[in-house]
């Protein structure tokens, strides 16, 4: 018996025992993080697919995986001998999980799932779903941990402070300025989960999790004291008491349930229903919450000027990393060496770690020649990989932890010769870069409404892609953070208006599958552009400064504003790369950065 | 004592009598109508304000008008003397209505508004409003009604069919495909309040209120029978016998409480919360709502094939009108006769009267000269309105229904010789009109994510406009209907995905308070584009015939791509207006539709 169909039958057995007649098993721990540590990776270890996002469902008969388009090959492949339908989510013929649990379950019959690690608004929405249905959501139990046996460890990597220069926001400033959002609201506590949150507010960093240097932690706050929840060991006593300064005062990972207990009777609480768990409530039934987004995801979404300035800095040591390595593997490759996808991420990382202030990669790199290219998710693997060779195109997306900032930057090189369709995809997606980097705009526009500039010179050529365009980035944080977001479809979110010193993505992209894929992403910074009668207006200012590879470029068919664009941006690049590189990567950074 | 300080006083009388504490007076009728008949315009006989948007509220010690900025100035001239306060909706410092009720009625009061006239969706909005502070809401007592002696009776205009070959539906398919929608959302019943769902569901159209060729009615279908309450007498036997062998049958309009409170227990009935009334439903407590749009909302926004063709004849028609108006004008002003904007509202209505099809203008004529163009509501009056002479822009917004088709144009034309910054902010909008006329992309795309395409040619030169840019338009019916609308603040909207046939507004303007306004509008129909490996694409059809003065163009700030459109434009404009105009009017066309 293949392992995930052992475990899905030890889990049936303790369904059974416990009386319940279905346990859902989703992506997720309890703060809500992009990349759980493996102590809540069940749904990997129950089921064998270990996807970034999808949710298992377990019933006495059933086990099916719930997943979108992204995963479906992988998922299909993983799943293969386990017992489990993979149930391709977003298809025509495949009911959402509720609905299905509804159809299925009968009246009486009890879901469980470990409350823990669902976020109150998804709770809320599997109570709406099965209330009508008669059928009970148990958030009090863990069936998967009670068959777990080798389940791992929480991480336990010391947190460190981030310090000025790079620090540039005084921790108390921070307390206070949401302490004043909790004001406005009427709120008496304020409780956060989310990792980013906590270590934006309080200086500090981790390295529980790969890519984002955030620690395990809870965060409760009253307009005195600030606790902090976190494993003991992890704060040194010497940033515990300039913590204690700052009225920090430190509990233990697990005192959170019995704290949030002893609350005041009424006591209010404000809570963002998206980045707090149901299960964290629930030791708390006699507050009164106050649903509302984290006032830090707003605070930490605006870089301050000092802040941007570093950004800038940053920028400028990782494009310096990428002349190094591009220079290096244009050399390779004409030496006739064998490289592979994985050489991209090996050299490409080096080259980072050489740079001042690198601290890690803010994600996993994307190399994929080709048809690898054609996948947005693609990583190569020691067992599945591309080596580089004949002509094509090659896609590396990457990125950067710096004290100073978070890096993300997609760039695609020619190999060999690129074929006509190759270079007209890629001047069409350039032009879709072009227009999201020229946009000016009111302040406080939602950040979706911009999604069309960028997909404008696609659609007019019958093209398109399947993701956003662009991502909010944090300062020395997550690659991915919000609250803006610049997608079409994403437009129904609340307070993701544009404002000065949102870091953002622009990275329009093409795919054909099985062939190649091209994208181009830079990070703009929002910065005030004019003031009319009309109101505060504001412009992109393109952060990341990398050669983008002009060899691919059709160049009759831009526009004379477009193509003013790229010289202009190419001539910044190159008097902002010279004093840091030298050799090899400079006389590659001189070449490629020539006007077009 | 002013007419309505002692109107207010005998509703002051007619609460404390009925035990209430608060009324709140909202601008709707029982269908939810933009433009309300006569009798229910209970706000302006209370308040004297007569603007089109606007809610009053009346306490035993105070009474506030709340308005949305586009009203301030007409609200503080009406109120003046009535005691009532002007209360400035979307001011920083004017609280939301429920809020203010909140904080000044006390737990156990009473605030009453005739249900009849509140929408389904804003009497819940109201009831979680109060709830928490403890205020009732009551919704079935009419104090206002209890104290108007002289309230206007119900229209009565007589019903008349939508017949071939304009009416391009049979009604029995109209009826067949909106059952076929309660059939897969499980709805046994399906009630229908607002006139131009009725209207086109029935191939039936009226004159009970202006500019909308509609009629008071209600409808409620189920799987065999459609019952239509209208009131006696406005329905001819014949018409009767018709609509009878369609399955339809005549009800009183006053039926209908009576009908829904006879109907099962547990029914369920398909409502849209936005367009029917908490009165209307509140005699049918047994049932079991199934909320959702109105699916006659969806299938009359697509035009079929036939209907288009249709809307080009009558676009056609209604060009041909504004060329023999423009004709004369031109040589009117050139005569040196005085003209004033009330002579342009007589003289182009008198042009459209005379083309076939016609049947009523489809919204007031907005005709402003100079500063009353910057006024996007500006309506010129008998006793306000302007003498076009001097140097400037004249504004004239207007529109017309004919039998095959609701037109709807705005254009902009020098009076003397308009200045440089007239005409570069002419340019601005012209090139903001053509962006979105231009677009292309993917089916379903929603409509407000379009809007920015139009903005982004005003944004750059920090420029902007405060209205949407697009709103649907009705087949020989309202010239405002959704669901689609291009704007951006709109976009968390359901149902507004972009398909073929939908038929749409594109009027981008400007507006320099005090000096003028520009703005230019065509109506554009969404047609299908290409459909590629990436999805099937839509772009639009601009169906308004009639020329864009290209005297107030700078020529050289419109790009290539720009002026084609144009000039390919204005030889359509040409080719198909001139087989309908002669004389003076074909000099005019010929004259204006000159490749720039």
């Amino acid at each position: 018996m293949a392992a995930p169909a052992g475990r899905i039958a030890a889990l049936r057995g303790q369904l059974a025992q416990a009386g319940l007649q279905a346990c859902l098993v989703p992506t997720a721990d309890p703060h809500l993080s992009e990349y759980p540590p493996g102590h809540w990776l069940a749904r990997a270890w129950l089921s064998g697919f270990d996807g970034s996002a999808g949710s298992l469902l377990v019933t006495a008969d059933f086990a099916g995986l719930w997943t979108d388009s992204r995963y479906w090959v992988q998922a299909e492949a993983q799943l293969r001998d386990s017992g489990i339908v993979l149930m391709r989510a977003g298809a025509a013929d495949v009911p959402e999980m509720p609905a299905w649990v509804a159809a299925h379950l009968r009246p009486g019959d009890a879901l469980a799932v470990d409350g823990r690690v669902l976020d109150r608004a998804s709770a809320e929405r599997w109570q709406r779903g099965l209330r009508a249905a008669g059928i009970r959501l148990v958030l009090d139990q863990d069936p998967v941990g009670a068959v777990w046996a080798d389940r791992p460890g929480l991480p336990d990597a010391a947190v460190f402070e981030h310090l000025p220069p790079q620090a540039c926001r005084a921790r108390g400033d921070n307390l206070a300025a949401v302490r004043q959002a909790m004001r406005e609201q009427g709120a008496d506590y304020h409780l956060l989960s989310t990792l980013d949150d906590i270590a934006w507010l309080l200086n500090l960093r981790g390295a529980d999790v790969d890519y984002n240097p955030v620690f395990l932690a809870h965060a409760l706050l009253d307009d005195q004291q600030a606790r902090l929840y976190v494993a003991a060991g992890k704060i040194a006593a010497d940033l515990a008491a300039r913590l204690a300064a700052d009225g920090v005062v430190l509990r233990d990972y697990a005192d959170l349930a019995v704290d949030l207990a002893g609350l005041p009777a009424e006591a209010a609480v404000l809570v963002d229903p998206a980045r707090v768990t149901a299960g964290m409530l629930a030791p708390a039934p006699q507050v009164r919450l106050i649903e509302s987004i984290n006032p830090s995801q707003l605070l930490k979404a605006a870089k301050n000027a000092a802040e941007a300035d570093n950004i800038r800095q940053a920028m400028a040591q990782d494009g310096a990393a990428l002349c190094e390595f591009f220079a290096w593997f244009e050399a390779a490759l004409a030496d006739g060496r064998r490289l592979s996808e994985i050489d991209v991420d090996t050299h490409l990382s080096a080259a980072r770690a050489r740079r001042p202030g690198f601290v890690s990669l803010s994600f996993a790199t994307i190399a994929g020649f080709n048809a690898n290219g054609a996948m947005p998710h693609y990583r190569a693997t020691e067992s599945a990989h591309a080596v580089i060779q004949g002509d094509g195109l090659l896609l590396i997306d990457s990125g950067g932890q710096y004290l100073g900032g978070t890096t993300d930057i997609t760039r695609v090189v020619p190999i060999g010769t690129p074929s006509a369709a190759q270079r007209d995809d890629y001047t069409a997606v350039l032009q879709a870069h072009i227009a999201l980097a020229r946009a000016q705009f009111p302040v406080d526009t939602p950040s979706s409404a911009l999604d069309v500039l960028a997909r404008q010179p696609l659609w007019r050529l019958g093209l398109d892609y399947g993701h956003g365009t662009g991502h909010g980035v944090g300062y020395f944080l997550n690659v991915h953070e919000g609250p803006q977001v610049i997608a079409v479809r994403a437009h129904a979110r609340p307070h993701q208006g544009m404002r000065a010193g949102m870091l953002t993505s622009n990275e329009p992209g093409l795919y054909r599958a099985g062939l190649w894929g091209v994208r181009i992403e830079n990070l703009v910074l929002a910065v005030p552009a004019q003031r009319t009668d009309f109101g505060d207006f504001l412009q992109f200012e393109t952060v990341t400064l990398c050669p983008i590879d002009t060899r691919c470029v059709v160049r009759e068919r831009l526009s004379a504003d477009e193509l003013a664009w790229l010289n202009h941006y190419h001539q910044q690049v190159r008097e902002r790369l010279l004093p840091l590189v030298d050799g090899a990567a400079r006389d590659w950074l001189l070449a490629r950065t020539q006007a077009l």
